[in-house]
């Protein structure tokens, strides 16, 4: 069952307030560039970071203070990645330290993540100037402030809550996030950070978190490039009350099952509102031998510069996915494969057995003009599926890209 | 020392002829669609090829006549790849009957080629009708129609030729080539036929065109897709009298030095008509650890759309740079890079230990606005090299793509 939507996006889960900003960091005064959540209590923590070997400053104090799976707020900026600095890890520390200074807490339970430019010289001043004033307006109203704050190109703010119950407790996860460019995370993703009230062992909320990403934010890709600052961070409070979640029991395959669905509806809105995106791409893959083949062929085909371009214009040129399919990475048979596309305006068949069959290519301009397009390809070679989701490649994004640092 | 460039392309080697004509495949008249080269004696020949799961039918059949590595003639259509298509090796097949009738030439003689649009149906009667007068129109000079017919939304035909000695003999090498979308080439690669008048094993011939092919073909990318009709062939047809290369000696060295020239070339024209593109992007690395990771790490700079994005505007943003350095696959440390921009105005350092350094975005800006971009990159690591060959990502591109099959 779907736990249910509920509205107050990481402030729904209780003990949790948050608070975004414009500081400074960016000079656009109608824009925020600073975030703050803040629990009231100490929290179970787990993180996965970007898989680039180039990392943000960020990543390296992140993973240092959560060494002990333990963390109270997070602090993050937009407008300046600070990454590839020759002083960006101290930078960070002394973000930590205005936060952890600001908030009454140490610095070792501090979050700390950046996005934007790589490269630019970075000045904390504004944040040393401001971060008082972000902890005062903390609430259990700022979660859409905060979601707002940590956008970069994204046109829309993402958000979610949901709420289940574990032990006959109600409990709640919160999320947001943030994309929109430089997308395309390896085992760890673009920035997001996830809240809940439930009680859970770290051990065991590293492993849900772990288990979701793969199916979720590690299935998007905007632009097949993986940033160096990619982040996906959860706190656990356990202010609902729940019996602790300490093994893989129904209350875990619960818990994880929620923390599913937020990340799904995450990784959709990131991948919808991809830099210059006019359509969201769902590319689901059944019948593959095996789960990684399933992953990498659904991946493979969002990723498809021609692929995108073809949905861009509102071209059934299945040709595309069958070469995306074909330079997957693996061993297996192209001879068995169905491809169609969906939309809320109908389902089309284009290819089956490997090969092209006659389709109305009116009716498949009528399918793809909708804003979610849907690419079903059945391997017929086994039992495994996976879903991928991406975006169509634009004008929008050459123009984004093609001057995003004036 | 370099191999002196001829006029004269893939007719230059003695004993080749070809032409291109308009037979009917494509609708616009004024556009050649049929192309045909051969030599006047059998040749030794060789091949590479897409690395695709899913492969155009051609694919099969030249592998299956290349088995005893002597060929004599190609015929290759653009307009319709033929490729996905239940008959598509029946066609290949035929395709070889018609050109082997007309040529009168066995049908394991000739190498069949296609490219155009995936899984369109196929008309092969237009062929049927024109084969004649396209073997009649075999000449010395129709090397240039010749590259003009293989075209698709290449803006230039690209052929080349060259000359040098082996055992006092002058031999020569010509080839064509076209791209110029679904260029990824992976262990082989777009369309390119290579025609010498030099004497060589087919066993030479094959190392030295897999040794070739490594570091030119297989280095370029416009948009990450590898093509399903990818194939690179060369016919030696000895007319020059050497004495026949049977062994890696210094003939075959030099022999492998002018084919690289060649390659190269062509390698260079391919990336620089991209699709769309408006500038050539040349990356060259080194300071690396080792070879695979040179060209992993050239590669990963080309192909990555953020870094394509920013040279089409112009834009010195190496922290793109960095981050597909830094997600190149492979264990490499990256506190050593150093990265700078160059062109004929000029050439301007970014990046160095993997941190940026003050520079001018004027002189930038003067410098990335040329048609042909280097990014230099310098692990600082050891001392292996690689360069590899791109575009900038443009509107062009995505009008190109987004409507390709109309």
């Amino acid at each position: 069952m779907e736990a249910k939507q509920i509205s107050g996006g990481i402030c729904a889960p209780q003990g949790f307030t948050a608070a975004g900003i414009h500081s400074g960091l960016r000079k656009n005064k109608d824009r925020k560039d600073l975030a703050m959540i803040k629990s009231s209590v100490s929290c179970s923590a787990a993180a996965v970071y970007t898989q680039n070997k180039v990392y943000g400053a960020p990543i390296t104090v992140t993973r240092r203070n959560l060494a002990d799976h333990q963390a109270q707020a997070v602090i993050c900026n937009s407008g300046n990645a600070y990454t590839c600095l020759a002083d960006g890890v101290e930078l960070a520390t002394k973000m930590c330290d205005l936060a952890a200074d600001a908030l009454g807490l140490r610095r070792e339970d501090i979050i700390v993540a950046s996005t934007g430019v790589i490269g630019m010289p970075f000045d904390i001043q504004p944040i040393a100037d401001h971060v008082g004033q972000l902890a005062a307006q903390l609430s259990a109203d700022g979660g859409h402030d905060a979601a707002t704050a940590i956008m970069t190109t994204d046109t829309v703010p993402k958000e979610i809550a949901v709420e289940f119950t574990l032990g006959g407790r109600p409990c709640r996860i919160g999320a947001i996030a943030k994309g929109s460019g430089m997308i395309h995370p390896n085992m760890a993703t673009m920035l997001s950070f996830i809240t809940t009230d439930a009680a859970i062992s770290p051990q065991m909320l590293d492993r849900s978190l772990r288990e979701v990403v793969q199916d979720t934010y590690n299935m998007i890709s905007v632009d097949g490039d993986t940033s160096t600052n990619d982040m996906v961070a959860i706190m656990a409070n356990g202010l609902a009350g729940n019996p602790e979640i300490v093994v893989q029991d129904s209350d875990y395959q619960q818990f994880t099952a929620a923390l599913r669905q937020i990340a799904t509806v995450m990784a959709r809105k990131i991948a919808g509102d991809g830099e210059g995106a006019t359509r969201l791409l769902e590319c689901t893959v059944c019948g593959a031998p095996d789960l990684q083949t399933a992953r990498r062929v659904a991946k493979s085909v969002i990723t498809s510069s021609l692929t995108k371009a073809a949905i861009f214009g509102a071209d059934a040129n299945w040709g595309r996915v069958l070469c995306a399919i074909g330079y997957t990475e693996g061993d297996f048979a192209v001879d068995r494969i169905a491809v169609s596309f969906s939309s809320p305006k109908g389902c089309i068949e284009v290819c089956r057995n490997g090969a092209g069959i006659a389709f109305s290519e009116e009716k498949a301009k009528e399918i793809l003009l909708e804003s979610e397009i849907h690419i079903n390809i059945d391997m017929g070679l086994g039992a495994a599926s996976a879903t991928a989701w991406g975006c169509d490649l634009t004008y929008d994004y050459v123009k984004i890209n093609g001057d995003y640092r004036t």
